[in-house]
This record gives C-alpha cells, structure tokens and sequence, in this order.
C-alpha cells in the first residue's frame, strides 16, 4: 500500500486513546514505526505535532500529524479503506456510530478514572454514574456480535481500551463489570480474541499496577 | 432532493449547537419543519429522540432521529453531498477540519459561558485562557478566507454561532474580541453577509439579554 512505510505513531502503551489508533493500523494490516513518548517529559516531535493540546497518540503519515484518536480512526479509514471497513457506508449507521464513540469519549474515561482514584461517598456516587454509564452500553449493544452488528467497527475500536482496566476499575471501587454489564464484558472477551486486539491491549495486570502506582502518587493511598 | 420534505429539528432559538445546525440546512438549500424546545419542560419528542442526553439539537430525517451537532452537520452533508461541500474531499483537509470543529467543541462553550457567569479573580482567570482560546484559532485562520481556506466549511459552522454571542462576552467581561483576534472579528463579519448565516444567527442583543437573565436567575447579579 502506498505510503504505508511513512506511518509513524507517538503513543503511551498504557493509553486507552492509543489503543484505539493501534488497533485500526492492526485492523488494516498497515505497519508503522511506533514511539513510546514519556509523559513527565514529552518530546520535541510530539510537542511540534500536537502544539495545540500536546497530548498523545499522534498519528505522523508522510510526515503531516493527524491528532484527536477517533479523528485519526477515521482518517485511517478514509485513507487505507480497501480492507475492514471501520465506519459502514451508510449515513445513517455512520452518524449512529459516530455517536456511540462521542458518548464513549464524554463518559467513559472520566467515569472510569473516578473509580480508582476516588474514596468513601464520591467513590460510592461515582459506582453508580459508572454502572448507568455501563448499562446505557449493555443497552446499546443489546445481542448483537458487535456494536455495529455484524461487522467489528468504529464504536468497538472506542470502546475496547477501557476493557483492559476492568479489572483495575473493579479491583479498586469493588464494581463487577460481568455483574452489572454481562452481555458488555462477553462482548470484550469476544472481542479479545482478534487479532488486532489481542496483539494491543495490555495485561490487565499491569493496568492495575499503573493505577496502583498512580493512586499513590497522587495520595489516595 | 429525495426526503426532504421529512426532515424535522428541534432546537432552542439562543443555543450554538442547534445553529450550526440550522447553518448546514440552509448550505444545502433544505426546507424543514422547525419545533422550538422550551428547556425547562422537554417535549416527549424531544425525551424520545435523544434518550441518552436529552439534549437538543435533534435532527429528524425521515422519522430517525441524529444528535450531537457536529454529527448532525456530517450526516447532512453526506446525505446531500451535490450542494455546497462541508467537509473536503481529501482525507487529511477532512481530519484537519474535524480536528478544529472538535477543539472549537472543546473550549469555546465552556470559555464563553465563564465570560458572563463569573465574577472577579475568577473572571479574570477566565479572560486569560478565552483570550488565548481566540489567539490559537487565529493563528489558524490567519490570512485564509474561511478556516478551510476559499471554502466554506465544517469549522466555520461550528465557530459561527459563538460569534452571536461576542457582544455578550464583551458586555459582561469586558474583553474585546476585535482587539484580542481582530482577524477572527473580520472572519464573523465576512461570513454573518452569507444567506444561510444571516438567516440564522440571532441579533446580539437578544443574546445578551437572554446572558443577562440567566445571570440574574443564577445569582450572578
């Protein structure tokens, strides 16, 4: 594919942003030179690609930055759209996609980290924004294979980071995902098994210890 | 055009989102029934349409609802590409343009909304970073005619509203957005003479009195 050797990735392992950006590249087979950015110290590259929000994963294709990871998925799509189509053709599907990934964004995040780096009541009153947040997911979902329906999509590839700091999630608030999403945390495990995903996410082990790492930093514990 | 005739919006006359909305009809030369929400009692349509935030605007083509404004805006212009483009064609002009409709989404709102809702040190604190938030944006714009460039687009819809409620800024803060970002204040000017502007941006003054009531009601006053 043209162009493909000139695809450079500025990213955190540990990013579920990122995740996302290396699971679109696996999803169309593309290859890329992969950098491991230090947050505490961020390099020239990344701060001239991303001078405006100076933030990984910052995707450099034929050395112009693309940053914002749904809008670099979607540019992945647009540019390399002959294999795994990530967005559906359709417009409507296409904005119900773009909508499940927008709430994705405005929620998720936010709510998870509430979950390992708060205590006592604001913890207690973040499990429950969390399971709604949750359950609003098992409903969208509802028994389809993937968000999408039949094909792996837009709204998975969002989605799918945050599966790998369950664990994290429920080892530190006490929440179970499988309690209170069941048909959401099948539909992770089933999503694990491919590829693109395998190969990406981390050892849930070691999301734990990161935020282990970081809730005593920042002094909860 | 094929379906027109079913498309519904419910919007709010003041709110920046529904406008951008309102903006990308009129681009296309599309005719719309138009139901005004009154925010303090939802519609059923409205609760209905936009279960997950219960927010306006909504979009209703053909008796299936859109939200979230910058989505509405790219489901309009594919379900109507012939007339007056709003995304580019090339991938890397689409990604660039939805990166600054996004960080427009990010800060201008919430930067404006701190101009008329706080007081003080913490208005001042607010001034700095709207004023910063207008330099980066023209640093964007600098000599183009359109932030895509001769184009009208994505990020000129997204931006415009909030030019509706400069006076109000300016009014209740005391900052002057000509002297901070003279080439964004001839930006909103150049483009308030476009029809599908003209027709929809409200006048000033309705918006600086509706800022002002809401002041009062929150205790600002």
């Amino acid at each position: 594919m043209a162009g493909e050797k000139e695809v450079k990735l500025l990213d955190f392992w540990a990013s579920p942003f990122g995740q996302r950006v290396r699971i679109a590249l696996a999803e169309k087979g593309l290859e890329y030179d992969y950098y491991e950015e230090n947050l505490a110290e961020k390099s020239e590259l990344l701060l001239k690609s991303n001078p405006v929000h100076k933030k990984i994963p910052v995707l450099i294709h034929e050395g112009r930055p693309v940053c914002e990871s749904l809008i670099i998925v979607q540019y992945i799509d647009e540019v390399w759209p002959d294999r795994n189509p990530i967005l559906p053709s359709d417009p409507y599907s296409r904005a119900q996609a773009r909508f499940w990934a927008d709430y994705i964004d405005k929620k998720v995040y936010e709510g998870g980290y509430k979950l390992w780096k708060l205590k006592g009541e604001e913890l207690e009153e973040a499990k429950k924004e969390f399971v709604e947040i949750l359950q609003i997911l098992e409903g969208e979902l509802g028994d389809k294979e993937y968000f999408g329906g039949k094909n792996f999509g837009l709204v998975d590839i969002a989605m799918l980071p945050f599966s790998a700091w369950f664990y994290a999630y429920e080892a530190y608030s006490g929440l179970s995902v499988e309690t209170e999403a069941p048909k959401l945390a099948a539909w992770a495990k089933r999503c694990s098994e491919r590829e693109s995903v395998a190969k990406t996410l981390p050892d849930p082990d070691k999301v734990y210890e990161l935020a282990g790492l970081l809730r005593k930093r920042s002094g909860v514990e």
